[in-house]
């Protein structure tokens, strides 16, 4: 039973179809806004602000204090996954995560769970779920295997993701492994997520779009059905959204076959396309360009209008098709949401 | 009429089925040839190599010698094209290329038009023609107006090519007319190719993934489709392919509206759904994983087995679906070629 099973956002993943749309946006918690920078310039590094709970707790309320957004999404990274697995993780600004990259001659068995770091994670769930009004969801999340595996094999985010193909071609099995340590954590953390508090959770596969067909549906779509078939025996009642960024026409078989209960589609993807191919009810989010929003002005609303169009008659949960880019205005965010919820000068 | 119209290569391109079909390698003439690195060493930087027409001539030769690819691919870059209209070019090892940025409050008007970088590349395609044996195939090619209109604008290589996303959001007509520039170009300079015996000619674009639905069809699909009727208009035998990397879903719109006689996939793309999506007479070409490549053994078997099945029956050039990785063993070259050819162990 959800805490806020009223709220826009839970009746829209449960099929109900809300106008105007539930909004939230990818990375609303962060960079573009003062108050994130304001206080990441107090309280140090990004990585101790994850393992803040206090301070990731009012980053993840900021965007739903200013915005009024109708669901909030826990502030964390998905990087937190294999430094529980007893990866070391750093972030240094300006370059990204640095992780010691797994190799072909690394041992797993020698890695040293650290569930510390998923505990600090869930005392921000439940701090954030009993901040929030009733009429709020909150969104925990992880990265998918695939995707957290690619940042676990190079040390870092990388060009195509070539270590991580490479790895998968070259010894299957080992990088079966990895992937089912992965599907193991992840399930844990997201499990944990839901105990504390989230409302529903999402899987972020960033980097789904370098894969192959058949390396697609052997590291994207099964370790993703297995995560989704473990989590709704444990939680059935919590609503599950994939977000397979890059997967273009492979999104057929992935909403087919992954068992999750809505679908992110990212700004690349032709919405004319999608209605017509989807199954109609399946709950849709998206999928603005970060950089429409970033520009503002016509070419915003002319955006806006295709998405809100394109997504009538069906349930859809509007949100951008990428992460928020940090140098957006707010004025471009507050537009946004007086076009979509019809207050629009 | 062309030199080699009995050549597997143009016989694929209009319409004939080969068994086995015919093959080359995206950047097959580059640096994971120990004879082109040697060349290199010896003659210098990339750019200057691109401008020596009996340098650029040996290395477009190179891999046909080696391994008897049916279609030679002119050794050059995407970025001649702005280095003719007028904008700096420079190339650094390692830190790859270097432009003045096209700014928003650039005059496109100031640029001087520099023909003479066109001129060397025509010169190179004369001599590789006269020295190319008759059933083997030239390929010229350039860069999508897109595509290139992306570098010109970074002055570079760039994440999800944010500049020119922004400024075609913000400035649509001054973007319009930039890519109207590159588009005259762009057929000067194929038509130029064609003209110095250039067999068909290949439109790379990519990163046209990067473009939302309206933004694809207004950039990617209108410019493309301008260029391929002028250049059927002038050269009405010469057949033109089309390769929007990460399009996904909107190959299907790319097949339809622009014109091109064959299209090229990534490795992404899903074959079953591109054969049953896409025009049955279409000639496709790809779409090996260039890490299925470099990995090599079972991996690369399976992967070349699946591509070589899913395209039985219709027109089909074996190719990569993004170019050769530098490490890539030359022996992996010679396995597929077996494989294909039907003279693997």
């Amino acid at each position: 039973m959800t805490s806020n099973q009223n709220g826009r956002f839970l009746r829209t993943l449960a099929g109900d179809i809300s106008q105007p749309p539930p909004v939230w946006l990818m990375r609303q918690a962060g960079r573009y806004l003062p108050e994130y920078r304001a206080l990441r310039a107090e309280k140090g590094s990004f990585l101790a602000l994850c393992y803040d709970p206090e301070a990731a707790c009012e980053i993840t309320l900021q965007p739903v204090r200013r915005f009024g957004m109708d669901a909030a999404i826990l502030f964390s990274d998905i990087l937190i996954v294999p430094h529980a697995m007893g990866q070391d993780l750093t972030f240094t600004e300006g370059e990204g995560p640095r992780l010691t990259p797994i190799l072909e001659t690394t041992d797993l068995d020698t890695l040293t769970a650290q569930p510390q770091h998923l505990d600090s994670i869930y005392a921000t769930v439940r701090k954030t779920r009993a901040a929030l009004a009733p009429d709020k969801a909150l969104i925990g999340f992880a990265g998918s295997p695939w995707t957290v595996a690619t940042y676990m094999v190079a040390g870092m985010g990388s060009k195509d993701q070539a270590a991580a193909r490479l790895m998968a071609y070259r010894d299957a099995s080992r990088f079966q492994a990895l992937i089912n340590a992965i599907v193991d954590t992840t399930v844990t953390y997201l499990s944990g997520q839901i105990t504390a508090g989230a409302d529903a959770v999402q899987l972020f596969d960033s980097w789904s779009g370098s894969l192959a067909p058949a390396e697609f549906e052997r590291w994207v779509i099964a370790p993703t059905a297995s995560i989704v078939q473990r989590l709704m025996a444990l939680h059935p009642q919590t609503p599950i959204i994939g977000f397979p960024k890059g997967a273009g026409e492979k999104l057929v078989a992935y909403a087919a076959e992954t068992g999750i209960d809505a679908l992110g589609l990212d700004e690349a993807i032709d919405l004319q396309w999608a209605t017509r191919t989807l199954p109609p009810t399946l709950p849709l989010q998206g999928n603005l360009d970060p950089m429409a929003l970033l520009a503002g002005g016509t070419a915003l609303r002319q955006a806006i209008a295709r998405i809100t169009h394109a997504f009538e008659g069906r349930p859809h949960i509007f949100n951008l098709g990428h992460g928020i880019d940090r140098h957006t205005p707010i004025a471009h965010v507050e537009e946004l949401l007086a076009q979509i919820r019809g207050t629009a000068r």
